[in-house]
């Protein structure tokens, strides 16, 4: 048994890392480290400072018409499909990040998520290329 | 400004999700939930249960042979690459999944990685379609 601990981090590859950090520091209010280069990793990176436990969601599609479904087909073993961030108020935060240009999918109104609270998925192309659901707790 | 707080969680959709429940239980050791439908979301979930503070770690290539380059290649916008997870003997963790026949990347020793302790890839295939690392702490 490997006993996983905590995660440590998900690493998200961005091709311009200024331009990345900018994005989580100045749109959405996150706490971004410096810079650093790795040349044996043969990498540069930016720390994303959040705080409280995350976990693995692991989810299948259900039903004929599941979001996941295309998602498989491309990818048959599985793959990393989203990031969830909380916020305060989803309201607030879709106004502002459609007021900057990001496109949320969908009609824009949050739905009700799988924990049961408002939810709203926004365009990877806006999100360093990965899919982001914001949820209000 | 948006103001994201905790990584609620990040996504990984499987094609058998009791196989993947499998995985992280029996194999990896993780506490994981109960599966879940959810015919509004079109999917059914099971959560793996992580405890402590997760990060995101932005990542962009650094000289001629990164290791990163052919994915943003595939990825022009960037995306999800790894997971990370801690372990608390590496040795002991890859001995382990060798022997359930998962397959390191490289020659399977760790290598110092970009938090100066010792790490190990693991191939996505053997991962729910998720690229591992392990990070000895």
């Amino acid at each position: 048994m490997v006993g996983i601990g905590r995660l440590n981090h998900v690493a998200v590859a961005v091709p311009d890392l200024e331009a990345a950090a900018s994005f989580y520091r100045d749109i959405l209010g996150a706490e971004v480290s410096e810079a650093k280069d790795l040349p044996d990793q043969g990498v540069s990176t930016v720390i994303v400072r959040l705080v409280g436990t995350a976990c693995v969601e692991l989810i299948t599609p259900l039903g004929e018409a599941s979001p996941i479904a295309a998602f498989l087909e491309r990818n048959p073993k599985g793959g990393m499909h989203h990031l969830c961030y909380e916020v305060g108020d989803i309201i607030a935060a879709r106004d502002d990040l459609i007021a900057k240009g990001f496109r949320p999918i969908g009609s824009g109104e949050p739905s009700v998520g799988a924990h049961g609270k408002p939810v709203l998925f926004f365009h990877p192309r806006d999100f360093c290329g990965t899919l982001v659901e914001l949820e209000e707790v």
